[in-house]
């Protein structure tokens, strides 16, 4: 693929990503985040160490699509897990690619940082998108997700 | 509950961790971490900052049960999220309330953190510690769980 190439967020760029996580927001028919939730997602994009990492795809020059990801643990591997928060691509840069490039971007840095796995998760009603991932290999697991509070 | 507590693990008692671990690994039908694997455990148990956090409940003096966490992060909330990856008791402690402790712990520490949610999974077939969760208040979300590598 041509035209596209994958960066860090930068303070300079950071509006970019709060108008792409609102743009997942919509996709996911969830709220985007306020002022405060703003605040506190600069400050924990760019914290010694941050909290999570934040790339953009940049396609014919703007910002088309991101990936957030942290790191997490396996304790049976005993080897840090590459967790991929949020992958997007917007509405009219998508079937270009770019989500693709975003995927094996994550997959080579879990890679690069001797991640035993990638994992995340996806809505059940997302049918393109488990389409999308089961393309890359990825595994569905029989496990449930619980949260509380 | 009497004559149980709650510890961090500490060099000294990591030789436990590693026996709760492997019986966590046996319940769940998965194999235990081998030699290699300890020794990571280890390291990353003790490096700055740790990649995971390992607490032993003791009862009756001797270890009981465990719980190993991380943080991780919504971008949606904007704030870290405590991650319950294992949650143990030994079958000779079950119905003791151990496993309760050991989770009210957990979101004790979640609050104190900050964290806007405490997240976890459960083995699809695991009807007792999904009753649990739900006793607690843990609310099953409709995601799928997707793993690569």
């Amino acid at each position: 693929m041509t035209g596209t190439h994958i960066e860090p967020v930068t303070p300079a760029s950071f509006p970019e990503l709060i108008q792409l996580i609102a743009g997942l927001a919509a996709y996911e028919h969830l709220d985007p985040p306020d002022e405060a939730a703003c605040e506190r997602l600069f400050a924990d994009a760019f914290s010694h160490p941050s909290r999570y990492e934040a790339f953009l795809a940049i396609a014919d020059g703007v910002p088309a699509g991101y990936v957030t990801f942290y790191c997490t643990y396996s304790t049976f591997l005993a080897r840090p897990s590459l967790y991929l928060e949020d992958i997007f691509v917007r509405e009219e840069f998508r079937h270009r690619g770019i989500g693709r490039e975003l995927f094996s971007f994550c997959r080579d840095i879990a890679r690069e940082r001797g991640c035993g796995r990638m994992d995340w998760q996806v809505l059940t009603w997302n049918d393109p998108a488990i389409r999308f991932y089961e393309s890359e290999g990825g595994k569905r697991l029989d496990w449930y997700s619980y949260r509380i509070g």
